[in-house]
């Protein structure tokens, strides 16, 4: 992580991240903010969330190694780690590069999630019993200014775990894996246990199968006859609870720093290929971070247009309904047609349209009549990011065609 | 398949299966043909179904090496048989041990299929366009002696195949994987390839998923770390299509005369496992078969017995019935209250009762008053097998209660 092929595609992505806060900035927000898109939708975007690393999250049982694997990333302790044989992480901890001139340490996840240079703020949500449980810890390595990683408590079978938390565990990571560019998802290869919580926290998962790989790490401590066996029940297993037909991608290995073990040693071949593939996935990331950023900036960009469109056309088709709250309800039942009216009067795309349901839900808590009128300036400003702006800094990173329509599918 | 422990099993195989015959014969047949067994539920058996050898069944895509898997066990070419990198085998061919003094050859499925001293007669079913495209091919190898191998076509992905065969694949294979004692899937380690046509064929032997096993041929054609892939993915696809949360065991390895290629020579050691564990499965096969055939017996007798019951119970309780066809047919509307009636007075399991729709079907067929009255004696002689001879068989091959169990099951 410190070749300069890995270093000049860092930067790379820092620039990229730059210029889209600046489009975003200048020329969307302020759309979004006359129309209160915030409120219909998602809350505005931070400076966090475009400088934000891409993050590598890591699930799994508890003792199969996540700590450890991060630990070997990064080629040193970390602040706030703790690795043993039992349960032994017991938070979510994000572990990211700490700012120039900073000390090195833990900050506790409630400091982190009013920071708004962090992209936590959302976290909030989950409440104090969860931001209790979670912390960043901040130090420096070559690849934390690449990546950051974000460890989380192992699974554990059994209802007790459920009870005692306080939060939902599913819906946390579900936040993290929306969030995270890549998702690994670690087996012990010498104690394969795919539990129902498990099972469970993958079905939660789903939606993001592209960005799931799969670490079957200690997988020197069985021979190679062993390992086939386990390997195939990990994928057989695996195949029932991820619909996807394509195949995840699993790296076998051992993930840290101590030496082979004797039993595998077989396979020492093996498990290099394995980890100089997996570290090129890794590094892989801050290409992929920015193209899916983009992506999702334009999806979101061609949202906030079209709902302008929308609210200003409702309130400027019946201004008899001013105020009218009961009529306007009535308005809200016959919204598939007042879209078509929208869709061919200004030639947009169905697919940019909100769901019904959501629009409708975002449109009980306002009057019509408290939205402005369609302002032709912002419109225009917002379509000139997204035809012309944002075209550029796709060139600028050499993003082709196909990832385009790869990543716009997925932010869908 | 010469060591003498292969020997011995195997005589005690043949020793036993001639027990079981005679007891059959003698003691269970009378009852059957009496009441008419084989008119509701399955034929009477032949000499051939005892004495056959427990039957291997190979089952993958074309040119995965069904073929040359067969030669390799039988360490010689076979008549009938043909191999190359197209699709080659184009019938089913049983591969058995030829008769004393008899010469090596191949006989046609149609003279197969009279004979009774064959386990092919009720293959008639399946029409001449079926027995055209079959095969017993005859000679001598010492795998023979033990277990006998059924070659079939490969399966071609598309539609063609299947409207120019004439007779039903997937019906032709559910027949002998009933049969078998073991189906052995192959895939192609270099060409992995599961076709819908191969999934539909798989699905056709759910029920036997105890016999399945799993063959990864031409494993040393791919490296260690594509072999892994392919491996995976095959695990991944087949966990879905078998409902089983239990995994198949898989044999990874080269099945044929030839050395291993350099590529996968890697994987040497773990292929010559794999051999030895998949030459142990087959040698465990004549216990197996042993083992087995007496649980269906068992399982035929009881039904004989309730059959029987029930027949004569009906007739009995309602003499006046007699010739009154319309009266019989909603008689057989209040089975299930019949069926407690004969549970009760005989103190039997419910579960050894017939399907009431199978019943029924054959029921109608017949007038009860064509049925004898119960013979107390034949019933008596069939208990007897039940409860003296049968046991005394079992003992005499070292069945344990957890195979009587499991294979019970099974046949169930
Ligand atoms: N590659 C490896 N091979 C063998 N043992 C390992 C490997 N990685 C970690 N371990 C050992 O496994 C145990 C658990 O490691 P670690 O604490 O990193 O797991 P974890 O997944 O973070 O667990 P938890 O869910 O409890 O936080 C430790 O004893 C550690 O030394
Ligand atoms: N273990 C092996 N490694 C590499 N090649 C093999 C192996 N076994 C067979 N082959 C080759 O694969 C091809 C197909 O073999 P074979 O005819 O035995 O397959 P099959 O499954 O019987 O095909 P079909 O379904 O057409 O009958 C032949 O060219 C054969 O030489
Ligand atoms: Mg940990
Ligand atoms: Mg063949």
């Amino acid at each position: 992580f410190t070749d300069p092929a890995t270093l000049k595609q860092r930067e790379a992505h820092v620039e990229a991240m730059d210029r889209l806060k600046r489009i975003y900035k200048a020329k969307i927000r302020p759309l979004e903010q006359a129309y209160k898109f915030s409120e219909f939708y998602a809350s505005e975007l931070t400076d966090g969330d475009f400088d934000a690393r891409p993050f590598v999250l890591l699930v799994g049982g508890y003792s199969v190694g996540k700590t450890s694997f991060i630990r070997y990333m990064l080629e040193r302790d970390f602040p706030g780690s703790r690795i043993g044989p039992e349960p032994t992480t017991d938070r979510f901890l994000a572990v990211m590069a700490g700012r120039p001139g900073q000390a090195e340490g833990v900050m506790p996840g409630n400091a982190a999630a009013v920071d708004v240079d962090r992209p936590f703020s959302s976290l909030g949500r989950f409440g104090v019993s969860f931001l209790s449980r979670f912390e960043v810890s901040e130090l420096a390595s070559p690849i934390l200014d690449s990546i950051s990683f974000i460890d989380t408590p192992g699974i554990l079978s059994g209802e007790k775990q459920r009870v005692e938390r306080g939060y939902s565990f599913e819906h946390v990571v579900e936040w993290f894996a929306e969030r995270a560019d890549r998702i690994l998802l670690l087996f012990d290869g010498n104690k394969l246990d795919i539990s129902d919580e498990l099972k469970r926290v993958i079905e939660s998962l789903k939606g993001h199968d592209d960005k799931i790989r799969i670490v079957l790490n200690k997988a020197d401590m069985v021979d190679p006859q062993q390992l086939m066996r386990v390997y195939g029940a990990l994928m057989w297993s695996l195949g029932k609870v991820i619909r996807s037909p394509e195949v995840l991608r699993v790296f076998i290995g051992s993930f840290w720093d101590k030496p082979l073990n004797a039993t595998g040693a077989g396979n020492a071949e093996l498990f290099k290929s394995e980890e100089r593939d997996l570290l090129d996935d890794l590094r892989s990331l801050p290409r992929h971070s920015a193209v899916r950023k983009i992506n999702e900036l334009v999806k979101r960009a061609r949202l906030a247009r079209v709902h302008a469109l929308l609210v200003t056309h409702l309130k400027a088709s019946m201004p008899i309904l001013w105020g009218h709250k009961k009529k306007q309800e009535r308005l809200a039942l016959r919204l598939t047609d007042e879209y078509s009216k929208v869709q061919k009067a200004h030639g947009l795309a169905i697919g940019d349209f909100p769901a019904v349901d959501k629009f409708k839900g975002g449109l009980e808590a306002f009057d019509l009549s408290e939205f402005p009128n369609i302002s032709k300036r912002l419109v225009d400003v917002a379509e000139g990011a997204l035809s012309r702006d944002i075209p550029r800094l796709m060139l600028a990173i050499g993003m082709n065609a196909e990832e385009h329509g790869r990543a716009a599918h997925a932010a869908r």
